[in-house]
């Protein structure tokens, strides 16, 4: 029986349940931003020395939660893991994001290509296991368990086919998007896939203990409506439908972030995740009308707000929160919010920013329950 | 009295009137795809010598309607002219895009930011008048007159403010973003001086001879809602305001085109620009629906399905003309469309699938106004 979570905070507003305050966390909030991580990597020399670690990974997770009332940790990993299993030669170079060395150029690659042998991906289970171990802790009335809820993650299918067939990262897209419009066949067997491989990663995450899952569609916004339709959302959904949903007797909510996916917010929102992650060009209330509180919402502030002073950082937090509204609703029903960025932080985000942010959230959400009675 | 047009088709378009067919152009069409913009660039030796010279220019403007049949030239320059007038110091490095000289970083630079006197920019007037010029041909039936109507354009004020304070192109926005959250007062005076030089430019444009203009907005879509609003929407309708809308008798269209800006339409169309520009990313037909036929819409092919065969080309250019639907409503009303692509074309791409993209927009087009009847 695993430790109790003394902070569930982020699980219940995942399912529209009461909290007391919006939870929040913050998407890369392990990061370069701050100085104990760039402290890690060096020891381990580069990223995917991190990343492959579980010693290391666990030690970068928990770096945040150190320092802030964080409602959430999330695994330090890399969506590219799972294409790397599959063998297609995943490095970082320094200063210039991922490269592969077997993209998915002709018909031969892609006929060779298979879901990979999970045990490759032992590493990221593992991780996810030590960290569940080192979030264990003890709260102000001396009770002992998970500090907060571990989330894990994956990237969709279609953002990962992005990165298998450029190749890495693209400013145009030039070479999926030709397959795409010329060879939808091949992107769909990609696509098939990677829809099997992400829904076998992540319940195998679920496995180890992961208590909710996000999936990123870091490039879905990039497509054309019918072409998200069909090349990014349905595989999302087939993933979707594979995936484990309890772990311990409790739901581990789906959260699905589709970077500039506001125009197709009610699709994105049919297809079974739990929550919906928006970036900061939708009108959080907006979005909420629209979903009609049928899925939470998580989002949605500018990250480049943390640029600026901490004064400016609390007012655009609580505009964020009045945006959203109070949760609870007229008629009973609750909506849910997950207080998060649009976006990763930046690398050149102050962390004492950071610091007032998190408090914002907290106090500001909390006023507004107690004002809508 | 200037010749008069034998093709008006896309400024009926723009104005929602009854057309034969939709009309096509696409944006950067005079551009480095062509093998004769390479040849004519590297004549004049940089990007900035074709753009200062009004003969370059006009070779280059010409270029792409001496090949295809497309509906309307656009002046061949950039929105940085301006900032570049206002002292800012602009070049262009090989290969890396935009360089201010003088970036707006502090207080005292933005205090001594001024409208530019718009002689420094007779370059580009003196380039609209020659393509005007150039464009005077003769129909079939022997009438002399201009082959197709001559865009002019404009950048935002928030557009142009993003590479004026960053000094050059930005890929998180993080020092414009900065001085918006921290200090407003001091971006809020960049966008009213480059809303006053963005109308005195454009009227200056459509006094030289452009029969409608643009507005690019491609970073508005980088904003939050709010900031949008403020800092990119509200400037875009000072500038409408100011402008002369029209010219020899005939009405000067405006389009207003925010990338990225879908989820903001009823906003973009309601700030008085005849035609709004529209990215891939939104639906045509549900664009339609939203603003009610009240502007008329331009776009908004995926500009990647052009690196696709011509097959795959003729079938999703149809598929954007289906989804705008018949122009003609039951109710007796019209609706406007002016097909583009939904950003500027690549330099990867292929001429002759071009080629197929004009012949298939024109007649695929005739046939939807025929099964309409």
């Amino acid at each position: 029986m695993p430790a109790p979570l003394l902070n569930d905070t982020f699980l219940r507003a995942c399912l529209r349940e009461p909290t007391a305050y919006t939870p929040v966390w913050l998407m890369r909030q392990a990061g370069r931003y701050l100085p104990e991580y760039r402290t890690t990597r060096a020891r381990a020399g580069s990223f995917m020395g991190l990343a492959t670690s579980p010693a290391y990974a666990t030690e970068v997770t928990l770096q945040p939660l150190e320092r802030w009332p964080l409602d959430a940790a999330i695994l330090f990993s890399d969506i590219l893991t799972v294409p790397d299993a599959m063998g297609l030669g995943l490095s970082f170079a320094e200063g210039e994001g991922p490269r592969f060395a077997h993209p998915l150029r002709d018909e031969q690659a892609v006929a060779r290509l298979a879901v990979p042998d999970m045990e490759l991906l032992r590493y990221v289970f593992d991780a996810v296991a030590s960290i569940r171990r080192a979030l264990v802790g003890t709260d102000a009335q001396g009770r002992s368990g998970g500090r907060v809820p571990l989330i894990g993650f994956a990237g969709s299918p279609w953002t990962l086919a992005c990165y298998m067939v450029e190749g890495g990262s693209s400013a145009d897209y030039h070479v999926v998007k030709t397959m795409l419009y010329a060879r939808p066949d091949l992107l769909e067997r990609i696509l098939d896939i990677n829809a099997q491989a992400v829904a076998a990663y992540l319940n195998a995450q679920i496995d180890a203990g992961a208590q909710a899952v996000m999936i990123f569609d870091s490039w879905g916004g990039v497509l054309a409506e019918r072409a998200f339709q069909r090349f990014s959302l349905e595989p999302m959904r087939r993933v979707l439908q594979q995936l484990r949903r309890e772990a311990d007797g409790r739901r581990v909510p789906c959260i699905v972030f589709t970077k500039g996916g506001g125009n197709w917010l009610e699709a994105i929102a049919g297809i079974g995740a739990d929550v919906v992650g928006l970036d900061w060009t939708c009108s959080l209330g907006a979005a909420r009308r629209r979903v009609d509180d049928r899925v939470a919402l998580q989002g949605n502030l500018d990250p480049a707000v943390l640029f600026a002073p901490p004064a400016a950082v609390q007012a655009q937090a609580a505009a964020v929160l009045d945006d959203f509204g109070p949760p609870a609703r007229a008629d009973g029903r609750h909506g849910g919010h997950v207080f998060n960025l649009g976006h990763g932080i930046s690398q050149h985000t102050p962390p004492e920013h950071v610091a007032a942010l998190v408090a914002a959230v907290h106090a500001h959400s909390r006023r507004l329950r107690l004002a809508a009675g």
